[in-house]
C-alpha cells in the first residue's frame, strides 16, 4: 500500500516546546522537537505510519528489544536555506541502508514510500524546529527495534518504527586526537558491521573510554584478524591524506558504506583531487607521519560531517599532524556543506527537497 | 550500601495471572509470573531494588537502548523439589558474568548484595510460579539495559537491572540437525562475542533463518578469520564425542564461559570420561563423521541444558550421527538435572538454596 504525506495522520501536540529552546546554541542530539512519526509491524506487515506528539514509548519487559538486540537506525540531517526551504541530503541513500541493515539483523524491511512520506509529514509538521543558523541542523534519527514478546532467542514477530528530529549544533568540539586499537575490535568477517545495528555501537563504548582515559578522543579501529589495518574511525569512516593523494579503505561487511564517504570520494574527483579505496596499513601510517607525508586525516560521517584528526597514538607513540595550508578537510567540508545547505550548484544531484 | 531480602520492598499486584496458566503444557519463555524485580541506576549509583507487579516499562524514545545497544542479560533457572524448597543452580557465577558483561558494554555493575537479595526477594514473592513438574523449571532472566537519553553515540548516564521469570517448558521440541556456517559469523577478536550483550543474538536471526530454510534447525558458528574451526552451537558451547573423548572448544573473547559448559566438563571428569579443552577443526568433524569415530555432538545451555545434535550439513553433505546406547549427553544432562533438581547428592557445592 502507497501512502502520500497529506494521508498521513497528524496529531498535533497542545503544548510546543520549542519556546524553550535556544537556537543559538545547540548541542548534538539532546533536545527533541515537538512529534515524532511512528510505524507499527503487526501481523505480517507495516501499518500506516503516522506524526503524533513526542511521547514516551511503552513496552513489555519481555520485548525482544531488552534481551537480544534488534535495533538498527540511521542518522540523517535536514537544512532550511534563507528563503525557508527544508532540503535534505541523499535521503533515499538512507531507505536502503536502513534496509539492508534491517535483512542482517532479521527485520520486516520499510517499504521507500511509508518512510519518506512519513519523513516529509513529520518534517513539515516540525518545520520551526529546523535550525537556520550557520553550522546548525536538524538531525534525524530514523530507527526501527523489536517490540514482540518473549525469552525464545529468536526474531520477533512485531516492531515500531520511529522518527525523531534533534536540533542540533557540532558533534565533536574541539580537537580530536585518536588511538589506533590493536587489542579491542569492532566488527567481524560476516558479522554486522556494515549495519547501522545498535549493537555495533555499545560494543565501542568501553575501549572508547579506555582511549579517553588515556588522552584521546577516538579509536581508529583495526581488522580484528591482524590489526594491521585501519578501518574506521569511531563511528565513522576514516580519510588519510599523504601527500597529495587522498585514501580510504574499501567498505566491507566490516565497515560502513558511509553516505558522506562517497559522496567526499566524489567531490574530492572533482575537485582533482587524486583518491584512492585500498586497504590502509598502519604501518604506511607511521611511517608516512615519520617521514612528513601524512598530511592529514579525518573521520567522515553524518553527524560531523568531516572531523579533523590532530594525530594518532599508536604503540605508546603520539604522532601528530602537521598543520597545512590546502587542507582537503577544510575544502571538502566547505565543498558538502554548501551543497547540503544550499548555498551551491548540486552538480551530482544529491539534494532533496522537501515539499 | 548492602540490603537484605526483606528490606527489599515488595508491591503486590491485586491481579494474580496464576490461575490462568496450565503448568502442565508450558512453553519456552513467554507466560511471565506476577512481579518483577527492578532497580534503577541514576546519578552515579544504584538505587534500592524493589519487587513490583510485572508491568511495562515506559522509555523515552531517546533512550540509548533503542539506538546503541547497551542491553545484557543472563539465564538462569530455579527448581522446586517434593518438600516445595526452592533451588538455584550456580547463581553467583550468573552475578559474576553479567558484570564481566557490563563492563565490556560500558554499563555500570550491579552489586552481588542487590543481585542475589533482589533475586531471592522476587522468587519469595512469586514461589508459586515454580513449576514441580518433571523437565519444567522457571527460567529466570535478569537483564541491564540504556535507560539514559541522547543520539551522542556514548555510555547512557542512567540504567534499568531488571529480572522477570518465566515458568518454562524444554527450549528445543524435536530433532536438532545443525549447519555449519562458513560466511557468517558471531563474534570478532576483541569483540563482545564473551559477553551475554544483545546485539550478540540479532546479529545470528539472519543466518539462523537461512540455516532453517534449508532444513536445519540451528547453525554452528565458526571462527571468522579461517571458518574452520567450530566456536558455538546457535546460542550454547558445543561439545563433540570422538570415540570415548568428549571435547570442546576452549572460552576465549569470542566464546562464551558457559555455567552449563564448566559444570559439564567437571561432571565429566568425575564420571571417568576422558575431556579434552582445545580447538576443534571442522575437517576433524567430517573425517570424524566419515571414520565413524565421531559418536555424538551437543549444545549446552542454561535454557536447553544438552540438546542433542541429530547431524550436521557442511558444504552440501549431511554428515548424520548414530544412535549410540551409551550416550554421554543422556548421562550428563540426568546428572547435571539431578543436581539441578536436588534428586541426587550436591557434591560439587552448585546448589544454592533460596530461603
Amino acid at each position: 500500500m502507497d501512502v502520500t504525506t497529506n494521508q498521513i495522520s497528524v496529531e498535533k501536540t497542545k503544548n510546543t516546546k520549542i519556546n524553550d529552546v535556544d537556537f543559538d546554541n545547540l548541542s548534538f542530539g539532546s533536545i527533541y522537537m515537538d512529534h515524532m512519526l511512528v510505524c507499527d509491524y503487526k501481523n505480517g506487515a507495516w501499518e500506516a505510519p503516522k506524526v503524533v506528539p513526542y511521547q514516551p514509548i511503552s513496552l513489555d519487559p519481555s520485548a525482544k528489544i531488552f534481551h537480544y538486540g534488534q535495533s538498527i537506525f540511521e542518522g540523517m540531517k535536514a537544512y532550511k536555506d534563507d528563503s525557508d526551504t527544508i532540503w535534505m541530503f541523499r535521503p533515499l541513500d538512507n531507505h536502503k541502508r536502513l534496509n539492508l541493515s534491517a535483512k542482517r539483523l532479521a527485520i520486516p524491511e520499510i517499504p521507500e514510500n511509508y518512510f519518506m512520506e512519513g519523513l516529509k509529514a513529520l518534517l513539515k509538521t516540525d518545520s520551526d524546529w529546523i535550525p537556520q543558523s550557520a553550522g546548525s541542523s536538524l538531525y534525524i534519527r530514523p530507527f526501527i527495534f523489536a517490540t514482540g514478546l518473549g525469552f525464545h532467542a529468536s526474531p520477533a514477530d512485531e516492531y515500531k518504527f520511529v522518527i525523531c528530529g534533534a536540533p542540533s549544533g557540532s558533534y565533536f568540539s574541539g580537537e580530536v586526537k585518536v588511538l589506533i586499537e590493536e587489542k579491542y575490535s569492532r566488527s567481524a568477517n560476516g558479522g554486522v558491521g556494515f549495519a547501522k545495528a545498535g549493537g555495533n555501537y555499545a560494543g565501542q563504548f568501553y575501549p572508547t573510554k579506555l582511549a579517553q582515559d588515556k588522552g584521546y578522543q577516538q579509536v581508529i579501529w583495526t581488522d580484528d584478524n591482524t590489526h594491521e589495518y585501519i578501518e574506521e574511525a569511531g563511528a565513522m569512516n576514516v580519510f588519510v591524506r599523504i601527500n597529495d593523494t587522498l585514501l580510504t579503505c574499501p567498505t566491507s561487511d566490516r565497515i560502513l558504506d558511509g553516505i558522506t564517504r562517497k559522496s567526499i570520494l566524489k567531490i574530492a574527483e572533482d575537485q582533482g583531487i587524486k583518491t584512492e579505496v585500498r586497504k590502509i596499513k598502519v604501518q604506511e601510517l607511521v611511517d608516512a607521519a615519520k617521514d612528513g607525508s601524512l598530511k592529514e586525516m579525518f573521520g567522515a560521517g553524518t553527524a560531523a560531517v568531516i572531523s579533523p584528526i590532530a594525530g594518532f597514538g599508536f604503540r605508546d607513540t603520539d604522532y601528530m599532524l602537521p598543520t597545512v595550508e590546502d587542507s582537503y578537510a577544510t575544502l571538502l567540508k566547505e565543498r558538502i556543506t554548501s551543497i547540503q545547505y544550499n548555498k551551491a550548484e548540486d552538480k551530482f544531484g544529491w539534494r532533496f527537497k522537501v515539499e
